[in-house]
């Protein structure tokens, strides 16, 4: 498996478009100049252009060949910030939830619906070459039970890799999990007793509502900007008000609005925490994708006395099958990894060493700088399909790192029944609804940018554009 | 890895000396002799041979070689009944448990605390060989998020073998697992609230009793058999009396006793739980290594309406490593899927992949038939071991299938204390007091079987023999 060739062709020629290496009304380089150029079939540079075509670049003059097309600008708006007043509520989520989840594990169709990473970089290859090599070693096998905290080995590269988001831990202070959910659902089981209040950012990654309602908390969800992430105003107002028990948020590239919130206000929001000795259990799986020139601090990279339980895992950077996570939990240490032991009693060796392996390689890094140059690329792409798709007033974030996007439309359109619609024919989004415990974002929807935009994705969200306009 | 040469040898002879093959006064074969019809060493034969001295099968005459020793019969006698008023009580536990679970993690000295299966079979080089073959596959890897209920070939290999435990569920109905723990805490989760009560037997394995304590429950322990498990007459009368959410039982060869529930007993069991209307989560991880001559049926083989929710993995009969376990959960296959996803998304394929392959390739069945053997000999060779070394006064459960014994002393033997001085040592032991929430069986430890009695092993034995002379 590799990116196809000619998305990656149709990637490089937009990008050169961008740049200003030909402008509107420009002729692009023939067909046939392209294929010898790149050594790739003429049918390649044709599927390409048409790619291209479809997202706007250019457009095709018969007999004449392709040209830089008149482009509207990125005249999007953002998403509004939700108003409305903080209160405990129980969690409760809809079998809408499981629905979507179900969607993403069916490999029919065009999924834009989950958040996974592109899945045809080379890592995978060095992953699967980690995993027969390791498997011979045996060191995995005839061991008994491990202890709860995990494999050293990868537990170190975890400590080391921490350091570039201002995260200064030992590797004792790291435990492995079975992915960053499992990480968190341990956190907040060691955080919180049925019946407490938990604060959560909305828009809410739906995995986290569904948590507090199976823990049986009641949650107080606090206003999110596209840009800047959860509303530390708010928050505080809400710990003034209410005996919150832990605060649970996607601080560095959020899911699903994709906003960081600023170093300075991350340090706000410390001390925020601190005055109310509220612990914080920080969801930090997309930091490493980011799309600026650094590694976006944690929040935990703040923390003066270990309030702060950060969960991760290579689900989003890698691949969500390796199921390798882990929590550094700060001064609950010991109690997580007694609440491990008593769920898991120990985890997978065999992909802990593997990680750990292409971690310690340098391979991960290399592939690190190629996906996250590969998703601000296609965020791009993305703004330019939904300007070009889409009706004038829908809105949209602008991620600077992770996998998705968060779409706004009139109030008027539905997107649960936009979600079935699409559902029908195996095209999926995930529908506002499910990331908030309240009711709202019935007429937004979560878009996957990961993925190569490829004939059908394009075509994809061509309908679904089609459709929103009919509903308005 | 192997099983070593002169424990084989020591097996196979002491097997012969207990078919009569030899009888008290023969003289044994010659050194020379058996080291040219083995084909091993004169090391390995003499290394054998002082192995059966010290398990008390022979004894050894200058200048004339080994003759049969006149033995001790089994005159030990089984542990007796706790004497308790079944009532509802909090779940406590204390730090010993995470330290006896850390031991066995600890590969130094010589562990009989933990119940792991001998871990040098030649299934290991079949795992290991499928974790090549089919890390090379890819198959397992750039799929995203898988459905929380686990790979379809694998369950299907879970469904066709619960057949012979008189199980019969469709591979829908069956969710895999990271371990058989796991399974368990995902059905207990599903079924109590904090402050409700369960039914655990006792002794009890001490994992049980710290999640309940995690959870938050209030437990009730039910005396259980050396021979027949948990009193089913002591059941009913606190179902009469309390409002018992769950019955948690390892049914067929339980932790430690490594009793089981014979068969028109567990029909009468679930007939008492259908009475009450109350659900049993069976843990069934010891249910394939019997030293009978059939598989015993599982309580679920009883259940008509779906109320047990069976628990298993391969932790016992392959290793724990592969974090491989399912659980059937009956009327609650829709909440145990959900808590599933809520705690952990998805599972990790490639395990399951390898394990369903050992299963389908027939070479499953083959290890077990050895492994069954092995554990029967060698849990025959505890009771000499114990006969031979522990004062006349110790009492010994005889199970007829698991990898643990459960060993009761005199009433003024500590158990923690003597644990305490093992540990000193590196020799470690499972204290009595942690299969209790009460603070019963101070004078009583679990003992693992399952692991080749070498010389260190044996030494081991006798060593804790004189320190429990020393203290009487």
């Amino acid at each position: 498996m590799e990116t196809n060739l000619y998305a990656q062709l149709a990637d490089s020629l937009s990008q050169q478009i961008r740049e200003g290496l030909f402008r509107t009304g420009d002729k692009m380089p023939s067909v046939r100049h392209l294929a010898r150029r790149e050594a790739v079939s003429i049918s390649t540079v044709t599927t390409a252009y048409s790619l291209l075509e479809q997202w706007g670049w250019v457009e095709a003059r018969p007999k004449s060949g392709y040209f830089v097309a008149r482009r509207q600008d990125d005249r999007l708006a953002m998403p509004r910030q939700v108003k409305m007043k903080p209160r405990p509520r129980a969690a409760t989520t809809s079998e809408l939830v499981m629905e979507v989840q179900r969607d993403s594990a069916n490999q029919k169709g065009v999924s834009m619906s989950a958040a996974i990473p592109a899945l045809d970089f080379p890592i995978l290859g060095n992953v699967q070459r980690a995993f027969t090599r390791l498997s011979r070693t045996r060191k995995y096998l005839g061991v008994g039970y491990d202890a709860p905290e995990g494999l050293p080995e990868f537990r170190q590269q975890i400590a080391r890799r921490a350091v570039d988001a201002g995260v200064h831990v030992s590797p004792d202070e790291i435990i492995s999990t079975a992915g960053c959910q499992n990480a968190m659902a341990l956190g907040l089981r060691v955080l919180t007793q049925p019946g407490d209040i938990i604060a959560l950012e909305s828009p809410c990654y739906y995995g986290l509502i569904q948590m507090a309602e199976a823990f049986g908390l009641k949650v107080i969800e606090i206003p999110a900007h596209h840009d800047t992430g959860i509303s530390v105003e708010a928050l505080k107002l809400a710990l003034e008000k209410w005996p919150i028990k832990a605060l649970v948020s996607v601080a560095t590239f959020s899911n699903p609005l994709g906003s960081i919130i600023p170093d300075e206000r991350k340090q706000e929001l410390m001390e925020l925490l601190e005055k109310y000795d509220v612990p914080m259990i920080e969801d930090d799986i997309y930091g490493e994708l980011y799309f600026g020139d650094r590694r976006p601090k944690s929040v935990k990279a703040f923390d003066r006395d270990g309030r702060v339980l950060l969960c991760s895992s290579v689900s989003k950077t890698i691949d969500p099958q390796l199921r390798v996570g882990w929590i550094m939990p700060g001064r609950y240490l010991e109690k997580v990894t007694h609440q491990k032991f008593i769920q898991q009693v120990s985890g997978s060796t065999l992909p802990q060493m593997v990680t750990a392996e292409i971690m310690a390689q340098g391979a991960y890094d290399r592939h690190l700088r190629q996906a996250r140059e590969t998703y601000r690329m296609r965020s791009q792409q993305l703004v330019d399909l939904v300007s070009q798709h889409f009706p004038e007033n829908t809105r949209l974030s602008r991620p600077k790192g992770g996998l998705v996007a968060w779409v706004e439309l009139p109030d008027r359109v539905n997107t649960t029944e936009l979600y079935h619609r699409g559902r029908s024919q195996n095209l999926t989004i995930a529908p506002g609804e499910i990331f908030s415990a309240s009711g709202q974002y019935k007429c937004c929807f979560r878009i996957n940018f990961a993925q190569g935009w490829s004939p059908e994705r394009v075509a994809a969200v061509q309908t679904f554009g089609e459709w929103i306009r009919e509903s308005l």
